[in-house]
């Protein structure tokens, strides 16, 4: 063989490894199985393959799913995608019929099918995900409607809440998730099938049909918008990314509330790592790696948008790029949801260390204030600058003012200098948060409240 | 004064402009008003404000708004934000009731309002543009749906479409916007209002009356949650960013469209500019700097992305960077969706050019492999390797497809040697736009049908 | 007035305000000035201008920037761009010659000049910021080579360290920083004046001329390449994004320790704030504020990196979205680099809180595996295992391994139970942290030179 | 085993899935191993192990590099990173020694060491593969000194250009990169070995040996900076999306080039690709898809700047995401940068098609108002007007205005009714192109400097 040769076979190489899908995309095996079953079965409805071949085919795309799953199935570079490398197989097990398969569609439609299946399959995937973390985020809220944490804004202590209060807020938002996933499943539940290459196909073909045996709402209303559509894909990256923001968040708060400093909380040893030179140490790894995971599926969603910039219609092979971050994402968010609920199922908390927290920084001020704007009826902002007379007070004393006696209170400004004892009771840390009634208030009646109506979500989802 | 007195100053000023949002969100003084109003009325309603307080406020605020909108009001660093702004500037006009407009509500609440406010407002202002561009694309679309263009896959001729079809391809693209739009309206549309600092508050409010006065569905479930909460944010820059990259495909074509060598149409004189040094052109700036501002969306959602990740409970300085990205995109939609409606309103489309560049590229080739598999049973990939050799018969001659005599075709291969006249009606480009029928497709029949149906999706929505 | 011819002026309008770029691209009016007057002195040099002529230019162009410092100038869209905004007042001003200003060169490499310009002097700038926050580094560190802080991984107590060591590590962060601005100031400090629209120009120019005088190395090399070219302008927003990330780390660091949990350092009063309805709380909204503004200048990098995606050779106009982001991120860069210096400069740091945190955590366990595998010949696993038994014979009584008497270390472990007292001396926090003397490591010895180092450093650039 | 047993041991699974980076980080095993050689032969300098020891080390670790090397290394999620997979096979081959070999460094520096080792050594190659690409522009630059394309700007014809000067643009635009990568590698090319967890270590190390061993410039000068420090990743990721963005403006043309429209030029056989339905059709899918990669390059950063945001010193796990991005962005811009040199290389230039496309859009326009400026010295302005009636003149005889007559020019406009013959000569599209002489310009003199200058660089880099 020449030399000559040998370079024209390694740039043929170079380019198959370029061009080709198949090592990703056969992901979407099952999906390409299902979409051609479907596809075979309206054909024969429609009289253009006969009831035999439709049943050689079917079978024979059973056989090769099989061949597949028992690891029988050579990958190769040289059909180029899994759509290919599936029809090319199914010609040489059942031969002409095979060949009739690809009748009124194109792998335009065939891809965008295959995709879409795989994105709605794991939307409803990752909701159920989303519907058992917010159970396990209620479940440990129940044992805890009553044990104190300070509440931080500025990750300055503010106000005294309650721990199930506290992990409620991240029920709300993974709900909102679950609702976010809802939707995009809905709005993008229609099938691509039968667009052909761009235009439509002059065969007499059925797209409710194939549509309804996918489980699809209905077809698509325009064939060259579906096979340049990848809406419903940057709709699942976009969901996901917002999703695993959620989680950097509790991770966020898992690492700092593990600390040595805050002590809130211990991540169970099976959650947490050693180090491989210190042996004393705990590392919070989990929650780290969560926090650090939003990264790639922030990355994968710009990704999408960047390759479709600009991109003239109809189908053009950027487009390709669309499925690895998919992919990735899904997988990202799978295993991170899996592991999040275990991590808040097992972790250890500290309520002791909580609760003595709320005894600094003077988390009852606002009650304080609120105590003189509703029973002296002052106005917000005089109530505002004595309370910061008292906070002084207070401070000087090295005391938080849930620990003043009433005469030290009523030192610490004039016109409080008759205040009624009742005060004290406003100052108390547990009063100061069941106080907060208030629709959404963390009071322990509200949190109960709330839970209650998770409960309610959880059994009617 | 001291030098030392003078640094001092020059910091604290530095401090001023870092800290203060009041340069950019003084945007939401309609929304903090609005919902100032509210809350006093709910206050006054609970029983928290004497009737004669509400209304000293109430007036108060529609002076403030009256200052604002006739250029009075000194917009000033020192207040910080337009909240404090605007509450100052009424306690300097009303006095102390001014000063209990604050009682059971903080800025995070506050804020958390207006921004969603703000949100929700322009998200039902979009739709209505969208609305208006789907309605212009049907409306030139209705005038070509018999009109030829090449549709393109890879920017190569692929098969003949009605230019009216092509067009429809983006009215559903901006039609699944609507619907995103509409989507997140509706998730979102839950009132912050009385979630207060971040847990609450134990004053007597009714958050349903201030809820219902502000056009929401109904108060937010958890004040933690909520005050930290930027989803909204985060679909409508979504939204926009998703929206952007359609009009980034369409301001892709017109560009093309426009080139000497495509001449497809012409962007009106109007919205088409000159070279300061080059008088003989006519740029297509406006489709251009459409194409462009797809970037400025793209990073304001990935900004605040990034500004959420990892963000400890409940609010932080950090979120104050939520605005100004959504502000940014806001505008550049709303500017680009009114400049694209005109561009596309006034478009000179080069009909001639159109149908004759169908000529070239053998639109029809697919046609003729389906002929084949429909009226001969062939297989499709065996119609598909002789459908080549008519191609390159034709490509000898230096013809297309649609352009060869009966017997050339029947020269070109031996299984075709006595293929029936027929096939040449099939070959047709305008027969074969037509042929394709399938649901979706680009026959005029069917455009037909999808205009109607936009129509009355038009009416309805 | 016809209503139609109203709907006219407002589509003209908004149209004027979607193309013009002078409400943001005056910025560059300096820049533009300067290029002008350099492009008429090298055109005077070259007899296509007389000496009267540029004379008349550069009068007018002194006079232009005069009105624009006064604010007498009036920027209206109808100008377009700066550019154009200035020679048609220099032409209102000195009539004929201002029209020759324009000859040999074109509003794209006017702009390419423009631009460029503002990026070499905003990385000058910049530059000079992070030496002043590195020598700021430098000085805290200084006072604060014997200052025992915990190091940390993970956020768990890992080793004890100087906190004038901690401190360098962020003053080698900005000097990297440093060192990027200054290699892409070099790489980048090429001129595009004289390309002309994308061709040069068969004018007898002298673009070396103008370069000197406008204070680049040389002219750029290729009139097409220049005009569509942003690298530089993407460098520096990488060279943003970059620093600004490692200012959202220590602003972190600092958002911890200012945690009434840490206590490590206090945020000086003048750059904490308070809350609106909570007066006890010192919030440390500066750093937050530092942190959360890494998002806009991540955004700003991809949207440049968005709009030149794609982009066919070689000026179009979507290049006009390159200024803004630009433009934000060096003011947000400037603004966050004085500030940070300045918080930096006034934290109060709690030697003694970080010290006492020192004591917990066993932060001197690598130092006993160390001693075992230098001493004892151990293998480091081996030394490791055993480690690990004397933290849980600490733990079981309740001690911090520095605490623990030769006895108890004794019993931990078999094959340390005749280990030598000398040991103590190494389980002594102040010695572990002086016992890393690598080069590069956190001795008070090693922590001087490395003062050292940046203190020539700093004298030398 | 019960059921419970059977569940714990799927979540430990999972968490072993999740942790462990072995299934992507095995890529850097010659970089680990390399590390481990230099170490050990370092710490045998030091006295820290025998000379027998450090060859039993080196042996072994030879032999594990085989056994990888020969797919009999297997590779277990049960030993987390590629690290701890071979030091714990080296043990197992040469027992107590290989205990010895984590002395004096921690996971941590030897991370950043592997990871720093593949980032300089990928750099150098991507060097390579820039410089030949810039070599191949070069050699196709030769051959088209003198073929004419219309310059375009906004995709609108502009000026004559040489097609060679056209392509020596991008020779430019890789020519940066391959600078921006010759700098980031000068940048970061120090040692992090021996900076041990985050403090440096006790033991007495020489960085300096073993920096030089591994081909450094010298160790890194702070641990706990070290350790933390991912600017170098940052960088080649912004390198490589610099330079995929050049990849796609390339990518672009030939899109656009290879259409039926324009036909500049033919992307050869072997680089498009047919349809599955289509046959006629020849699609640029390479170029295509050498765009749509520059969306993954953009994620990838994007991914990686996410991560580092906010993040405390010293080592997080966030920071184990900082290598899939890294390899991914890699291996891409190596095939892309690969494939896109073969497709310069073998594309078939329609010089017919380009010199005929400058007779439309009166490429010579500016070549009239120059040579009003310089022969008859009017003001730039007033020749640009004059201009514009030559080109409404020749638009009206539906000419070029090459083209016209001398009496069709004087006939346009007053002011030159008399204008002399001479610049009929100016108005030749060859005579417009070889005019701009300016440094940089077209001009085939000019062109050929520039090709002087590279062929030079290519010698001396």
């Amino acid at each position: 063989m020449s030399s000559e040769q040998i370079l024209k076979n390694t740039n043929a190489d170079i380019l198959d490894e370029f061009n080709a899908s198949i090592m990703f995309d056969k992901e979407l095996y099952t999906q390409d199985i299902k979409g051609s079953i479907a596809h075979s079965q309206m054909l024969c409805e429609q009289g253009i393959l006969t009831k035999e071949e439709q049943l050689e085919i079917e079978n024979g795309l059973f056989q090769v799913k099989n061949e597949i799953e028992t690891d029988q199935f050579k990958f190769s570079l040289e059909y180029e995608d899994i759509h290919m490398a599936i029809e090319n197989r199914l010609t040489q097990i059942i031969g002409e019929p095979g060949k009739k398969l690809h009748t009124a569609r194109s792998r335009n439609d065939q891809v965008a099918t295959d995709f879409r299946l795989y994105v709605q399959e794991k939307t409803l995937k990752i909701k159920d995900q989303l519907k058992e973390l917010v159970s396990t985020f209620v479940e440990i809220s129940n044992k805890h409607t009553t044990t104190l944490i300070p509440g931080m804004t500025h990750l300055q202590h503010a106000q005294p809440l309650n721990f199930g209060y506290h992990l409620l807020a991240y029920a709300n938002m993974f709900k909102r998730d679950f609702q976010r996933f809802e939707s995009s499943y809905e709005r993008n539940n229609y099938c691509p099938l039968g667009s052909a290459a761009l235009a439509g196909t002059p065969h007499d073909i059925n797209r409710g049909s194939t549509s309804e045996k996918l489980g699809f709402t209905a077809p698509t209303s325009h064939a060259m918008d579906t096979v340049s559509d990848r809406d419903f894909a940057l709709e699942i990256l976009f969901n996901i990314s917002t999703s695993m923001m959620h989680v950097s968040r509790i991770a966020e708060e898992l690492v700092t509330w593990s600390s040595y400093e805050f002590q809130f909380i211990r991540i169970s040893d099976e959650y947490a790592t050693t180090s491989s030179i210190m042996p004393q140490k705990k590392n919070p790894d989990v929650p780290e790696l969560l926090r650090g995971k939003t990264g790639r599926v922030y990355g994968n969603l710009i990704s999408l948008f960047t390759v479709m910039k600009a991109l003239p219609l109809a189908y053009n092979k950027d487009t390709q790029e669309d499925k690895e971050g998919v992919f990735d994402s899904v997988k990202t968010i799978e295993i991170s949801l899996k592991i999040l609920n275990e991590v808040i199922k097992t972790m250890i908390v500290n309520n002791d260390k909580m609760e003595s927290a709320c005894k600094v920084g003077h988390l009852s001020a606002t009650d304080l204030a609120d105590f003189l704007v509703k029973k002296k009826n002052m106005p917000f902002r005089t109530a505002y600058y004595i309370t910061k007379d008292v906070v002084e007070k207070a401070n000087s004393l090295d005391k938080d003012i849930s620990e003043l006696s009433i005469s030290e209170i009523r030192e610490s400004n004039d016109e409080i200098k008759d205040i009624d004892e009742e005060l004290l009771m406003y100052l108390d840390l547990r009063n100061s948060m069941n106080a907060r009634t208030s629709f959404g208030g963390t009071s322990t009646i509200q949190t109960e409240n709330q839970l209650k109506d998770f409960e309610n979500w959880l059994k009617n989802n």
